[in-house]
């Protein structure tokens, strides 16, 4: 694998899980530096219920205001159809929807059995479809649940398809609670990539255990060349009890430039992105390249 | 790779870099619930001057009492033939001597060149022979120097060659400062398997970066099966700037069980030290895996 592609998740995956809420101009400030980075796709906001997720409540005013730029694209995530509406009102011209591999948590994160989540998900898909908008599927709990324990990986290939199947581009296979070792990774993937193929597979591990860089390194075997990330590994998931943040964007970028794979990101200027998000959130990020000495991995 | 050995270092390589000093009680606390975790071969002390180690000022006490148990092999770190002479009439059955890849780390961190560090491993040797003394041999700065940058991979295989010729048992090629990528675990590996034998080469990474888990996964790839750890991640290196501690002795077991790999030590008896040991230093250990939820990871 020469090249790989980065997700940038911290706007929204980061940001919806930190305690402190941050003004429209400060989010719009860190985008603003991923972007300079180089990073082509960021998730930029979703468009949820603000009951739930008071973080993301200004995403209809921040979007407009997202700085365009050559080849970047931002997603948003959409939960249904209303989110959805709201999100192409707001301009998006491409969204994130989500189902989990685990009943017991798709029923605690949204309230809906997995079923029910593919019905808000084809009605998701159906309005994209009129306005040309690309619709992104996450998979969550894919390696593991925080209240069912082990997933069956037949099961996540299964609804990995299903997603595909319905009008995702691509499905970003997820590591919602940090449960994965590369044993996982080999058995979600030689299950997974039985019924879909490598292009159209992302994946996206939490850090919780300290196993995702790892994991990256063995699914790279597979030729996934997706990865989601979040600056300064900013992030979790408030319906996931224990789950860290995401993979750090600094340590994933540093492992990949260590290995000669290309990016296209600057790691000093997402290190920067960090730094000004660590300034407003108030606390240090995770990040461990983020908080060491500078060195160059190549 | 079925099985791997661990080389557990948290009493000497942990130890030394705390900030508190263990008294001999705690220390052979920490011990004794290392050994009871399975762990068979643990580096529990290092006889040098206490001037600028004061964390192990009483090795020479601490060495008779350790807790004699079947099958678990005591080493001691040793820096010359002082040291040596020390351990022996402390009754050390096993040894380490340690010298550097990188000349200006060799000079900061035991004032001697790197010819100069061989002539005193030499005498250590000699000393070790008649009393039938396993000696093993570290060399630090494989993956990078603090003062030097980038060290080159021939140059190290050279001095592993070298330890093995003169005498030692086992080469743990360092990454002292957690500089290591996985390409650098290839480009460096390539070179020291041209001259040396897998199964006379052990691993130690510092996790400063957090690459220490991707690291080692790549080197199970080349049939490496031994690698050095610490309880919790204590550990660092005074003398390497920035220098973090080792990868964590649980999150390398959660990873390699996860991969079905057999190590025969239990990783809740580990974790079991690990927070002895917090109880007495007063700090948080960075294992991630220590201070997560519990997961079986098979």
């Amino acid at each position: 694998m020469r090249r790989v592609q980065i997700v940038e998740v911290g706007p929204r995956d980061g940001l919806q899980n930190e305690a402190k809420v941050l003004s429209i101009e400060d989010k719009l400030r860190f985008i603003e530096r991923l972007a300079q980075a180089g990073l082509k796709r960021i998730e930029a906001a979703s468009f949820v219920n603000p009951k739930w997720v008071p973080q993301m409540a200004d995403a209809q005013k921040l979007y407009p205001r997202l700085p365009k730029r050559e080849g970047v694209r931002y997603s948003a995530l959409v939960p249904n159809a209303r989110g959805m509406e709201d999100a192409l009102s707001a301009g998006a011209g491409e969204v994130a929807v989500f189902t989990a591999a685990s009943e017991t948590f798709s029923r605690k994160n949204v309230n809906m059995s997995i079923q029910e989540s593919f019905a808000a998900i084809a009605q998701v898909v159906a309005l994209a479809k009129g306005k040309h908008v690309a619709v992104r599927g996450y998979l969550s709990t894919c390696f593991g649940c925080p209240y069912e324990g082990r997933v069956d990986a037949g099961r996540v290939a299964e609804l990995a398809q299903r997603l595909l199947a319905l009008g995702c581009f691509e499905v970003s296979v997820s590591d919602t609670i940090g449960a994965a070792t590369p044993g996982d990774v080999d058995r979600v993937l030689d299950a997974v990539l039985a019924r879909v193929p490598a292009e159209k597979v992302a994946l996206h591990f939490h850090d919780t255990r300290g196993m995702a860089l790892a994991n990256v390194l063995r699914a790279l075997e597979y030729d996934v060349a997706v990865f989601d990330s979040a600056a300064g590994g900013a992030g979790g998931c408030p319906f996931a009890p224990g789950a860290a943040g995401n993979v750090a964007t600094e340590d994933l970028l540093f492992m990949l430039a260590g290995m000669g794979v290309e990016t296209g990101v600057s790691l000093d200027k997402v290190a920067e992105a960090s730094r000004f998000l660590e300034s407003v959130v108030g606390r240090q990020l995770p990040s461990r390249v983020l908080h060491s000495p500078a060195w160059s991995p190549r």
